[in-house]
């Protein structure tokens, strides 16, 4: 809600022709992110106690969906805890990866809840997985009798600052990213950074790339740590192994679930159009589409932004020299500086159109001022997009590769 | 909301243990509920411009999803009505009863609104139809993107009272009835009696049924109306042939829709679970999908209200004399008194199991008192069902037969 946004309750009757009825009502939304290591350690109370609105209780019952991947990992230690505390939990094992984020993993979902009789006032549902698995348990979850509660523990860097915090569920339909979904926030999101210890670096540097995002337009700060520590907690995968590193990997997490936070609050439902966490996502849902399953999301986001700090160099808006600082730490964080598909500006075309559409008739772009600094523009031009691409790829062939990284860039 | 509840919005951390945030916001909603008979006359402006925040302007576009049967009837009217305004109409034609309310059908107006490249913000989907489809139109445009407005022109009774005045949209999902669905008012709903002329009497009598029940729990006054013009407007389509027809059609609906937003506007996402809107809807969900295609939604709802009038009279709520005025204003409004189903006694403890489920663990059951009140209670038990099915089949077979509504009667 929007400041200056009068609220208004009641009904209202014209009769003035034939009767006219004006039905006015105002619903209060509420959820919780709560960070708490180990949460399956038997004896950690956070799932139990750790938030007011989802008490969980010995005796009662629990529908979980688990990534398939989780669970080879982590089932075993998953089932201990409902064992140990006394919940009987039903298990549902899921293969969750964007190729599958589609209705039949919501019908799957919808199945479980079906089977286990689920009450849909007093038993929240658990998902336990990445972003791609709580998007499709938020859905599904979201339109079972038209609302059922669910809880989101994200095991994914990109789950922990991004999926995982915000109110958006949906799968995609036909080639559309989301197409499907709704505004439904989980009642509690648990965020465990221990799930990461297991995680592929690729997978790290996948979340990485939205924490730099919310560095790049909203906190200078935030990109200074990143910059001065990113590649150590990246390669520690945020486990704090030294004082230094526990210290940046809290610090690094907890400034961008803030700032995330502090932009979705006020604008929940998305009624302002001018989103600057929509930074990086202009482009990215149609070259994420496009090369699937190559990019994963962050992979796309990163060159959205990319290709958007070298149109802000062009505009004056972002200097040589910060342009080049961004790109290193894109480079240190093991994400792509440039993929091929950037110089496709026909795709990218397309992208802004559907991007337009999806932003009542306007772009509505958000673009980097500086760094840590953004604005909104609307007059972006296709012959714009192939100069910086083209500027960008010049960077990027000039630019020493960090190693890692290396296996991802396509220039 | 109600009333008595705090609104809260704001984002807070608190630092104890690792960080944990609450997120706290408020989303307005509105919508109309606007009559305007012949909407599709060519010079009748209510499409256009009778609701402020739906217009709709020359120049424009629109998709809209027609009922088969109302586009046999009125395609040519509703074609022609876009063309002199200079509308540019994409109409999709699509099946729409209770045996296809499933998702197949979601999908295929999804599809619709992708090959439209429909504008999420300006172009509201424009849903023609009876309760079913605009159920389905209404499921598809929540979950698009998002959340796409829609329209609703209901073209049967009880679309007009009952489905198209509401916010609930949903599809059917295996037995489940509306088991997937949303809380997602239509920006508008425009009333046009004038398509009840086509309608034939079975389906008159399926929207009698939900004014019935906005009767029998809330005003004596409209069942008194029901009583004394039930019939003839009935038998009249709701046209209005002579003048004390035309008022008494006029009051019916008015008098219903009234009471219904009445009920709906403090509880719009029925976060109290005790509605008496709910009266009829205990054992007709269960009913209704067993029995398909044989019943209608409102012949399943006037058959769980003619059981709980057995049941109130059992104990001491409903005078045998009330009892057999409501039993003899059902026949005459050409709707079933009995129909063997009610004789499945697991049949109905396994619906009340449902609805039990359904409404976080009481029955909270809405129960006649008299004509006009209702109580809620919660121990509604096996044996009484059993008497009050007894009680009714009695009385059924005892009160003289309507003969149209004869059809309809299995006992």
């Amino acid at each position: 809600m929007r400041s200056g946004t009068q609220l208004t309750q009641g009904l209202r009757l014209a009769l003035d022709g034939g009767p006219a009825w004006t039905v006015e009502a105002v619903r209060q939304a509420r959820y919780h992110v709560v960070s708490s290591d180990h949460l399956f350690a038997p004896d950690n109370p956070a799932l139990l106690s750790g938030c007011p609105d989802a008490p969980l209780r010995t005796g009662e019952r629990r529908l979980l969906v688990v990534d398939e991947n989780v669970d080879a990992l982590y089932g075993g230690r998953i089932r201990e805890f409902f064992v140990v505390n006394g919940v009987a939990a039903t298990i549902l094992v899921l293969r969750a990866d964007e190729t599958v984020k589609q209705w039949d993993a919501v019908c799957r979902v919808v199945d479980a809840m079906n089977d286990f009789g689920i009450d849909r006032r007093r038993e929240p549902v658990i998902a336990v997985g990445g972003g791609v698995l709580t998007d499709i348990v938020g859905f599904a979850a979201s339109i079972y009798r038209r609302g059922t509660p669910y809880i989101r523990i994200p095991t994914t860097l990109i789950g922990l600052v991004d999926a995982g915090v915000g109110v958006k569920t949906g799968v995609n339909y036909s080639s559309g990213k989301n197409r499907l979904g709704t505004y439904a926030p989980a009642t509690a999101t648990f965020l465990d950074r221990s799930f990461l210890r297991s995680l592929d670096l690729r997978h790290i540097s996948n979340g990485l790339a939205e924490i730099l995002k919310m560095a790049l337009i909203r906190s200078e700060k935030l990109f200074g740590l990143l910059e001065t520590h990113g590649s150590a907690v990246r390669a520690d995968r945020f486990q704090g192994t030294t004082d230094e590193l526990a210290g940046a990997a809290d610090a690094i997490i907890a400034e961008s679930i803030h700032l995330m936070l502090e932009e979705l609050q006020p604008n929940l439902w998305e009624s302002s159009l001018e989103r600057c966490v929509d930074y990086g996502h202009t482009f990215s849902p149609t070259v994420e589409m496009h090369a699937l399953p190559e990019l994963l999301h962050g992979e796309a986001v990163v060159l959205d932004m990319a290709l958007t700090t070298a149109l802000g160099t062009l505009r004056g808006d972002v200097g040589e020299a910060d342009a080049d600082r961004v790109y290193s730490v894109i480079r240190a964080l093991g994400l792509p500086l440039w993929n091929d598909v950037l110089g496709d500006t026909t795709l990218l075309e397309h992208a802004l159109q559907d991007t337009v559409r999806h932003r009542d008739g306007q772009q509505r772009l958000p673009l980097p001022l500086g760094i840590g600094g953004h604005r909104f523009v609307n007059d972006v031009a296709p012959a714009e997009l192939r100069e910086a691409a083209r500027l960008l790829r010049g960077r990027a062939q000039a630019l020493p590769s960090d190693t890692l990284a290396e296996t991802l860039v396509h220039a």
